[in-house]
């Protein structure tokens, strides 16, 4: 709840979202989810921002989710419109390890990728991880994707409903950060170039589970917490109710992202593989 | 989930359940809030095991929670008769650092206190703290309350929604080592008196608020993680959102449990102050 009680926050007192430059706007994504303290009501707002929903009128999707997906369309886009807003922050925990990552849809991304370089220049205080969510083929879904850039921040563990003051400062002055870098860069501030790691999305991997589809092991106790470490072939990924070991079957290291999320069982995830690259971007100068 | 998944399990195969003396049923105290993943789906049942709710046929309390433990009582009880289970186990997960929480009502349930002293004499792999969860006057209302007595166990940290390898280990290793205790005694076992530490429940302490009910500060860094540590009058509690500590007021050093458990906010439970206290227990042996 670390996004939900700053927004909160915010919407009693923004002044600490503005800069020079421009005006931010505050505002909770699900309302409703909020009150009752679950990520949705009929279906995740964060997968929903697809054409699909957004064009459709059609009675046959309509839920409280696909109508709050027009009302934030409505005011913060229309998604891929010349008046969308500038850029849009989500924020999110996991229960996963991740750390104070960085959620950016993908490396084509220049301004997104500029900013997260500076986030890490700058805020020192922990290690912020850059994890690259669209899978090959895949739609840009989620809420920020209506604005013409975003960032997602992803800090964890933090259990659902719950808000840990240190994660809660942590975000806050990630977010600090980032809006000082986009008040920089209205003010036409030259970003050189450079060259970062990111972990780009190659594959979900879902839970073992019996014929009946429930899951028959549980991620293995080697794995739990090792959000973005190695893990190589042959390394233990499943335990088993039985304690018998599942061991990773790929050909390469891969570095899994959201170990054990909460919100994944039901999209049946149990990790991410990702691949770490390295990306080289061009300098990023606003023309004024 | 460390209960659900052991439950669900033990639906499949129930063999290690069982032992020479007595037969054990394995059962989902809250299917439907199971299959939804969230704590209940209209009210908690786990506060729902009253006289209120068990006597009254009134229409006007009716919800699938009620009528679940209409149920439970009707299958394992009824509660407070002669036909009730002997015993009944209820197995819980906590946001907050409790460990190897042992749960009893209170100091009064001779049988399962011999039970918490077995476990922390023969479960030496972590503490099992003791805690009397309840305040004076109320009426037991777990589920558990229906059988002639039991035990919970709260195991945490967790994050609700996840099921984690160590957590599962402990509580399935607890639960062996419980059943064995109750076999011995079965079998006629005497069990010597003895002397022990037990957390007593004494008062429920909320989150400070705004005048409209939200939230307006979170556990104070100090705090999260510290259950059962002494807490001393002027030690902070919260931080508010502007960063000001807000210290304890009590007069005496107190030892908080359940600190920033997910499911407490909507009770307005930000942690419960407990008393350290020594009771003393005379033996028992069962008559054969």
């Amino acid at each position: 709840m670390s996004g939900v009680f700053l927004a909160k926050h915010w919407l009693r007192d923004p002044s600490e979202l503005q800069r020079d430059t421009f005006h931010a706007t505050p505002f909770l994504g699900n309302p409703r989810a909020i009150e009752k303290c679950v990520r949705y009501i009929e279906r995740d707002l964060n997968r929903t921002f697809t054409a699909k929903f957004l064009n459709s009128k059609d009675s046959n999707i309509e839920s409280y989710e696909v109508q709050r997906t027009w009302e934030v369309n409505q005011i913060f886009g229309p998604k891929s419109s010349s008046q969308a807003y500038d850029f849009m922050f989500d924020l999110h925990n996991s229960t996963s390890n991740m750390g104070t990552c960085l959620i950016v849809d993908s490396e084509h991304s220049l301004l997104p990728m500029h900013l997260c370089n500076y986030i890490q220049k700058h805020y020192t205080r922990s290690p912020c991880p850059i994890y690259l969510y669209q899978l090959p083929e895949e739609e840009a879904c989620g809420i920020n994707s209506v604005a013409k850039a975003g960032l997602a921040l992803e800090l964890g563990p933090q259990p659902q409903g719950v808000v840990r003051a240190d994660l809660l400062v942590q975000m806050r002055s990630v977010m600090a950060c980032a809006l000082d870098f986009i008040d920089l860069f209205n003010k036409g501030m030259l970003f050189p170039p450079f060259e970062i790691d990111a972990h780009k999305a190659v594959e979900h991997i879902d839970y073992p589970r019996y014929p009946d589809g429930e899951i028959s092991a549980v991620i293995h106790p080697n794995l739990q917490d090792k959000d973005f470490l190695p893990l190589k072939p042959g390394d233990p990924i499943f335990q088993t109710v039985n304690g018998e070991d599942i061991l990773y079957q790929g050909d390469d290291t891969t570095y899994p992202a959201f170990i054990n999320e909460a919100a994944y069982y039901e999209k049946k995830v149990a990790f991410v593989k990702t691949e770490k690259l390295t990306f080289s971007f061009p300098a990023l100068q606003k023309k004024l």
